[in-house]
């Protein structure tokens, strides 16, 4: 018998690596002779660099770089077990938990530490990169990322353009000579789950401005100054970026990152799930495990889980989801794919207490599915 | 495919037919087709009377009774569907729920409301009696419910002992000429699941006493009036109840019963097994489910689920459980029958909020169980 065990972290509790260690103690007490493969996953969101640095055995590396205010901090991104890939979550190095509520101003928040750590990977020799855009402080199109990375976002006076996303109605001209010469040479795989457009009504100010801690004014603004930016960019570097799809994601780092050589937007549980060469495994497993911190309706848009059974149903293979908790509208997700959900909790308790039990939770919920399933 | 579904009820939440209910509801959204038979189970204690009565689609009968310091109450007792047999939780009269903690004292408090009932059930004509005798509030060896039943117990002047454990070292003379005539007809089976003497360090008043509200000096008092009336009995009623197993159940009302021409004490769930002939049902069945609102390393003590699974594992049926919670000692249960346990709490919350989520919660479990299994 072999089982493939593919599932995302369990937030705030265990690492994918970790879920995926308690579901196969849990499943050995009762099938301790099957092949068992661990593939911790993630869907390009927090956790991302921690699943694909386990997943490959590679590593984590440190690195200083400029926070959304312009502080130095010290961030970290991921390096694949082979050396040839790179994983960075931009929150990281532009995440909105980096800034204190209080502070949280999309008008001067700098993406320009995400550039930093690209610079960083590409000093180690890596070939790919794996880009997580979640969870940012930014609004500024990616355009601080592109300073860093050598791109000349000059004023009407040739001076490089200041931090934040206000900053870009100054821009008068995008030079790309500068530009970093190894970006020709890798592939940059961005993790985007949505489609949102860079200015207008779907665009990333309307639409993820407020989050940020922009007002209505402000989101005007920046959409003025993204919707400027494009045209200068169209101009200036040939492409059109206003109305690519995902180009509104992340404060517009979407549409900046189109204006590098190599760059692809695509879903992140894809990306993940190509990476690790999901369907190799699932084409002769037995059962495929998977699961996630929380599972709902919202868990067919894009979550690990989904994206694991989608692969596994190519197959026509059992996918069992074992997850932290399970909201009232959860039964869709059998109509895409997951062929049963358990939840771990025993009992009532605190969250710390409950999330401290859930590698014990975990391994006897798999215990008992393993059970179940040996009934046969 | 044939299911049984035979679980206990989830205390403050479900009733077991309603438990039963919302499985049968689940697993029909799998296996549309099956043959269900629910059987609402009990162990003796408290539910068993709403269990029975459910399961021979009998009903409750309401009578006033005397509580356990002697007022007047409400009481009930179940009536089987076929009208011959009375089921009586001795706590619905004599509980120590029915006394506030600051007046609990088992020197004064009485069973005669338990002989009520009896009358009562002896008026409606039934044949058989099943009683639950747990959570009593009473320590009187179980005088005052055979007064009830009109057993006469004389002090020195020739009159009736007053109510309480304390008097009954007034006790002279039993005199079982005045006993209600219709007890030599009917059988009473006492769910008994301890098997502490009447008397002495293991007796009623040393374990159970406390737990009543007596202090040590009060125990010892107690003590003392049970081994008397022990020695009356035996004298006046030719019966040893002192060291019988089980006569120190229910502060020595199973001592006191034993004094009636035909009682037996049994374990509790024997009893509700024995009645509702699960045997019969399990031996051609494909899968057992059972469950309880709470279940721990105790479950093997005399629980339902562990009962059902007892059952089941003679025709070597497989048995699953699905309960309200899961503490982390329960896999000794893996030992005594239960195949699986699935815990249906869904997330964190509120304790009433949760009990109220029950019915979803296990109907969800039980379509996930289900789908588990048709995965074979």
């Amino acid at each position: 018998m072999k089982i493939v065990i593919a599932p995302d972290s369990f937030k705030e509790s265990l690492t994918a690596l970790e879920v995926a260690t308690a579901i196969e103690i849990g499943f050995k007490r009762v099938f301790p002779d099957a092949e068992y493969v661990k593939l911790p996953m993630a869907d390009g969101g927090e956790g991302t660099v921690q699943s694909l640095v386990d997943a490959t055995q590679g590593k984590i590396v440190e690195a200083e770089v400029t926070a959304p205010l312009g502080e130095k901090i010290k961030s970290f991104f991921g390096l694949s077990g082979d050396g040839k890939t790179a994983i960075i979550e931009m929150a990281a190095a532009s995440g909105l938990h980096l800034v204190p509520p209080e502070k949280r101003n999309p008008l001067i928040t700098t993406s320009y530490g995400t550039g930093e750590l690209i610079k960083h990977a590409l000093d180690l020799g890596v070939e790919k990169f794996i880009l997580g855009i979640g969870g940012s402080a930014t609004n500024d199109g990616g355009v601080g990322m592109l300073q860093a990375l050598g791109m000349q976002c000059l004023d009407a006076q040739g001076k490089e353009i200041g931090f934040g996303g206000t900053q870009l109605i100054n821009l008068e001209r995008i030079d790309a000579k500068g530009l970093d010469p190894r970006l020709q040479n890798v592939h940059i795989e961005v993790a985007c789950d949505v489609n949102n457009p860079l200015c207008g009504e779907r665009g990333a100010s309307a639409i993820f401005g407020p989050q940020k801690g922009a007002t209505p004014e402000m989101v005007q603004q920046l959409d003025r100054a993204l919707a400027h930016f494009a045209e200068v960019a169209k101009r200036d570097c040939g492409k059109g970026i206003c109305n690519h799809a995902g180009a509104g994601a992340a404060g517009g780092m979407g549409g900046g990152l189109l204006l590098l050589p190599q760059v692809q937007l695509k879903a992140g549980v894809q990306i993940v799930l190509d990476t690790l060469n999901l369907a190799h495994y699932v084409q002769d497993a037995d059962y495929v495990i998977t699961g996630e911190g929380r599972m709902d309706a919202q868990s067919i848009m894009g979550k690990t889980p989904i994206g694991v059974a989608r692969t596994a149903k190519q197959f026509n293979k059992p996918v069992i989801a074992i997850v932290g908790c399970l909201r009232e509208d959860y039964d869709v997700v059998f109509t895409h794919g997951i062929d049963a959900v358990f939840p771990i909790i025993r009992q009532l308790g605190a969250l710390p207490d409950i999330l401290k039990q859930g590698e014990q939770n975990l391994i006897s919920a798999a215990q008992n599915v393993a059970r179940l399933l040996a009934l046969k």
